[in-house]
């Protein structure tokens, strides 16, 4: 019988899963829960030491003995610190101890209560990875607590410490059997050509496998997903996710459905974005998604044709559909222009129009997806390459950002679509926010500017757009004028309007 | 209307309560919930300024004005690290400005969602205080947010920096009124007369008032709740709580009953205790103690009587009590001896028994309750006075320490009254704990060692008792007897037997 | 005989300074420079104990006895992280452990050499202060190194770390004296009448007393600093320095002759930014001056009789300077007006320039001095203020934070004296740069760019002027014509006559 | 001509070298000789922009164009704050911004001088890497500014931080050319199979190429260099350094003397024990040493063949060599056995006997060189194999860490070999400590204890050895006698006689 809480049961799933043998295990009542566990893992052996910094070398000589992780747990208080000199140790000779302390929740730190100090990061550089588990009280904080211990026990080849917070009442021991818990495994980077053909074969082999990149995006995914919705037949089983974050929450909260994911980085990171990573492999997301590709060619596979279908249906009806003069009709005439050109767009409303309509080169700061920077970003760009490089910003992130355009450098190859309707559009779109009087002064930042003043004051050529006609010479200009000073169109467009056409491109396409 | 975020209404509510009349706002979804509420506030005015930089020297600008703090507050990412330069100069200007930053559930940072990154500690030194508050789901949840808001509120002439973690939906704006919370107050050390008459005025009028000292501690404090539980007569309703920890768990959980508790420290700071903490006091509590005993001399207060009939009868108790040979009946037969001693108590068991026995100058390491240091924190005691130095301690306290032991500065006044019954015998009373296969083994350690070793190892006079007559002996001797060298007194008892006259002394109590 | 190493020596003057008596030493050849100078100081007892986490709790158990700060010293390497559980153990007990750790140069950090580990903040937050000892080569790093001594010494009822790098060779014990050293003093918060008191009548019976105010300023002082130079009567030997930072580089070098410092701030922190700092005075800056300035009415002080004629010289300097047009003369033309306006200088040349002329109430961001908010701080001022607030500002400065003119909330009393000569004049005037070729374009940034466009944009009433006349008509309209938007005079001058008049200015004043 | 700072052209020059080609760089004077450098540089082209948020989003669009390295330079204070967002930005998306920012001397930190904040860890966890150069002033300085440069630059795929003090007078360009710098190159992780063979073909075609394996240790190593000393024909060119931390200091001071190192580690870390590595190998050492070895078996190498003799010569001597009754005999004596054993020997004098006479398979805690753990560090390691593991330890080592016996895990194999001369023998060895007069009591903790006390406490099987025969006879019995229980001889000599001998063997081995 095992312990009544939740993030010890998930913990001892997963230390026997990763493999863990050996536990010291130090006398105490707030890590008895976890000690009592231990005990009753049929694999895991454990040993009582009392002085903790003792204990703390024994679990270091046992992890040079056997060459594998081995479990050192502490109750909560200055228990901890006396294992920080094996810790240091064990750090420096590249040493797998598992530190695992029991605490108080974080509530009581400081109250004056009984063995509490702030845990958390008490082991400070001597352990690669720290992390303080939640007590679980839904799913999502589940699989939270699942990931933070996957990730603590995915190092390699140095100490790690686990934090675990226990409540009161500690002493209910009534559960009969551990959690079925997912595993996360690293693939390292050490053995490159092993790996790749693993990775590629367990695509071919799934029954339901899909390719996703991240940004630079796959197009016309959004729509896509936004047409099968639960549709079961194009649920995948296996994703194997490469490159960078995705725009839409639509796809994110679709693939979530899948039983797991696959993840390609260089660094071997875990980015649990779809919530089922169970594997990361650290290389080259491109090597990987290219051989995916060639397999295909070679040997096409069902699920990835019915998709296929799909994202092509879809991309047909963003060419057919014809948007009347808004933010979106914008975007889309820019698409229908052959001339090459690197894309820059900011995030908020022009990249999730970009999803739609961009073809695939395109650059946006999905990082941290900032409203701040967009515009030096695509200026930055254009200095360094002699092709023209085109920004599409709506009005915030370009006034945010104006000051891209104060300095000396920039030259002709530099050009900004400015989409100004006033305010931040994507507020418009979130259902519920009308009810808030905030809204539209302090949530959207409502205003009456135009870039014309901007402009002058620098030098840049400025030209403007209130209908369709006027938009699509202007984008002509833009694409195709040859300039020794950066040019700017800016489109005024109807804030509620755009709102409009947005909602019935969808309700279009879903009608279908 | 405000929303239905709970930790986004009880910071508003305390924003009001402290004072705040200026917020800058800048745009964004996830903060949205927050700036609704402010604008919801008649006594708060909104500023909307979209460029995160400048809205931080504006902020600024109006707290140099008005002398008062001054809300900014942002939405998740890269919009709070645009508010560093501003608030690395408000901090050397020691404005203070109240950052409110919304942000995403701690689970989904680093996992290329949008617009999450670590925002907890971002603004670094440049704040003097960073919370980040919980979504709370409990009362102590409730009480955590509460006491975090508080603690940034309070803080004076510096930048703060409060985190808000909001989960979806965002938008609901659905609760009719703000929660009433309480507010916490710093008394700061700046004007001590006045302050010191107002606490002392607060007590002697409140109608149950209580004070309490922390470690040195009340004694047969917790016997006393033991027997008044839950009689209303005895809450008090005014707690002035000097001084530190407060060894007994059930005094703490009755003091959290008392409507509200005035704390006096040195550095001002937060510890909440009881759970109802209402004014810090910044201050020498035992000149504040002093003054209050001064005026209860002067003018009897009826309900400090009440208790200190209540304290009496516990004494009393405590003097007729018999205990059989057991660890009870060494601490008793202790206090009986009239020589003065520095008393030096261990952690588990012993202070706990000391709460019963000792008299009033009790040490004991109640900071973060080790089991670690108690015996050296004796001995280094011992080397700077010349009066005898008598440390109580259990048999895992010791040997874990017993390198105190190993060293050339020991001198005769050095005393140790070790008590071995052969385990932690404080796991032994642990109710729940003994379904455990774990407990003896791995939690309670037992173990079956002698003090003999060590003490001949290090020219330690030892002494060992095994029944009554031979630990009142050795007591006598161990208090008595002139020597050169450290004494010790090994007292081995029956864990199980400790456990059930323990049980019967606080069962006899009640019975009365 | 002391040990050759400076820092230890400096450590050690300062420990038998601030009044350290007991010393518990751990064995090591690191740290034996330092124990040997414990043992050397016949002030200080040594308590030879060799388990380091035996020997941090032997240190408290001797604070506990004697109420006074206790010395545990160690090796380095893990030697330093067995103490941490006497130390978290002491920080909840509020005792003054003083840990001195030797350390190896911080070069060999993680160079797999002997016994290096990052030791300056490896105790976290258990100690108050944690500072790391520069082995120093010149008078500045004594300085640093007396300093940071002493910060550590002045903390109060808390653990604090001094680490101390000492390179080999480890064993000269050659040196017949301690330095020394220059003991800095806290008086607490605690007792403010007793300490107005004590200051003011040191400030009184000083030879040369003076009072410095930092911003806002004295007005003048740079000036007359430039000229009274050297001359010894003028060299005050007590500074009692209320206030922030001070703007004059020459008044801080100035300052730097004088033989101690006072500094009153409310927290009690340490800035020697005289590097003669000899007593922080916590408490309230506005009413020491009030008090100091009430005494010299009083009972006038010759040598501040002295100071005031001198600055009166200065002062009538100033007026009567008639300055050819250049941003000096704008500034003069903006102080002949008699309008009460809120003032806000940009940092560079502007508040460089009302060094010179403004009178008192002058608002600057002189916290860390940056480019980048003065013109938000300036509007969130104007925000919530019925009288008009004046912004003097740089070109650099102003284009940097022209955000901060786009929002809704600017009203008519916010006025703005935007001085534009092309580039950051400041850098014009830095002598040596001259011969860098990236001087105007890399450094000062030079420009060719108006803010009339940005005027335009956010609906600000510009103005513009090129001459004398056109800038004295400018500032009239400016200062008083009424107005629903905020009004801009934007002042063109050329960078190189703006650098001949500065430094006229100065050599006019010093023929004299 | 460059600056005359010499931490500024010791950047500059690795920037050039590690293929930087862009920097955007922003005003001020403090960083002006970092901008007058960079602009210096034909292979590196500037970009002025003056607002440093939008100068970091500049670079981070030409990274993404280039996929190189892009510099940004800003001057102190919030400069550097307004380049976090988009440093966050880059962290999230790989992209290597090399932010370089001047700063003040550490000294003047939170003094009240103009734009002076703590810069050095400014931008948290959103680089990769942070570090903050000297202001070097001899050669290990100016070794360990290279140092720091390099393992910035080595980074790949994030943002790092370069912080660089400078001093004034800033503007002095008098340099005619920049420092040849050595770069350090990593070889990552994701190409083994060429990496490994590029390794070896480097190692073969060296003139004089020598193969270091750290701890476990290269035997008779010492010796040999004590032998050979500055003997040119000895000195290597190539050093291939494989695995841990070196015991010897006069080895490492040898090596110091090569030309260059390329070490091998899993981790890519930057170890530069010896000053002069150049090359990083990720991967693992074993792999590439076995491979090494392989190849000499092949195809022996003329260098390689005369340190083989040489070593051959110290293991004769080692062998001939009769130690009378000390420390060295006992050591000595047990490599005579042929008994099969794990061997774990403590710090200090234990390891450096070791060093002479251990055979390979030797433990030790050498990642930070603790006196703490030994004893429990070969504890653990028994209680997992049921080989004999026999503990070779010092007095001090072993009665600090004496808690390692007292728990009920221990099994007969565990066998302790205890060296008991009084005091940390160690530390008659340090030439120069005996001239104080704290060393026998205070550093080298003189004390007369045994380990008979703590032996029987648990119960232990205790022998003792006062002379050669019963040193011999004891040795005998614990590594051949079988035990139910642990068995520990401990060895009483002389530490005067120890350090005689010691110097003797040296002494006789250096006249052959």
């Amino acid at each position: 019988m095992y312990s009544n809480k939740e993030n010890v049961n998930i913990l001892t799933a997963l230390l026997v899963a990763h493999g863990v043998r050996h536990a010291v295990v130090c006398p105490g009542s707030r890590n008895s829960p976890i000690v009592h566990n231990l005990n009753e893992c049929p694999d895991i052996h454990c040993y009582p030491v009392t002085d903790e910094r003792s204990a703390g070398f024994y679990a270091l000589g046992m992890a040079q003995a056997t060459n594998t992780p081995v479990v050192v747990c502490v109750t909560s208080g200055t228990a901890l610190l006396n294992l920080a000199p094996a810790v240091a140790e064990a750090y420096y000779q590249h040493q797998p101890l598992v530190v695992i302390s029991a605490d108080r929740p974080a509530a009581w730190i400081d109250q004056l209560d009984g063995q509490t100090l702030p845990q958390p990061d008490a082991l400070g550089r001597f352990v690669k990875k720290a992390v303080s588990l939640p007590e679980p009280r839904d799913e999502e904080e589940r699989w939270y607590c699942n990931r933070l211990v996957n990730e603590a026990l995915m190092v390699r080849h140095a100490p790690v410490h686990i934090n675990v917070p226990i409540s009161e009442p500690l002493f209910d021991f009534s559960v009969s059997s551990l959690p079925v818990e997912r595993k996360i495994e690293l693939l390292p980077a050490d053995t490159p050509a092993h790996t790749l053909s693993h990775v590629v074969r367990m695509f071919m082999q799934a029954k339901r496998p899909i390719l996703i990149a991240g940004q630079p995006m796959n197009p016309n995914m959004d729509e896509a997903v936004c047409l099968v919705e639960d549709d079961e037949r194009y649920v995948p089983d296996f994703v194997l996710y490469i490159g960078n974050s995705i725009v839409s929450k639509r796809v994110k909260r679709f693939l979530r459905k899948a039983k797991e994911t696959w993840a390609v980085n260089e660094t071997g990171e875990v980015n649990d974005t779809f919530m089922n990573l169970t594997h990361v492999v650290q290389g080259d997301g491109d090597v990987v998604a290219d051989q995916v590709r060639f397999m295909l060619e070679q040997q096409p596979h069902p699920f990835v044709q019915r998709w296929d279908e799909l994202l092509e249906r879809a991309r047909q009806h963003a060419v057919a559909y014809e948007p009347p003069y808004s933010q979106m009709a914008v975007v889309k005439c820019l698409n229908a222009h052959s001339t090459t050109f690197h894309l820059q767009f900011a995030n908020s409303t022009a990249i999730r129009l970009a999803n739609i309509y961009a073809c695939h080169n395109v650059y946006c700061n999905r990082g941290v997806n900032g409203i701040d920077g967009s515009l030096s970003t695509a200026a930055g760009f254009s200095l360094v390459t002699d092709a023209p490089v085109l920004c599409v910003i709506g009005d915030l992130s370009f006034f945010y950002d104006q000051n891209a355009l104060w300095n000396q450098n920039l030259r002709g190859n530099f050009r900004i679509l400015l989409m100004n309707n006033g305010k931040g559009g994507i507020f418009n779109m979130l259902s519920g926010l009308e009810q808030s009087p905030a809204r539209d002064k302090f949530v959207a930042a409502e205003h009456h500017t135009s870039a014309k003043g901007i402009c002058e004051q620098n030098d840049i050529v400025y030209m403007r757009a209130d209908d369709m006609v006027e938009m699509q010479e202007g984008v002509d200009r833009l694409l195709q004028e040859q300039s020794d000073r950066p040019m700017l169109l800016e489109v005024f467009t109807d804030a509620a309007e755009d709102e409009r056409v947005f909602k019935d491109y969808y309700a279009q396409f879903k009608k279908k």
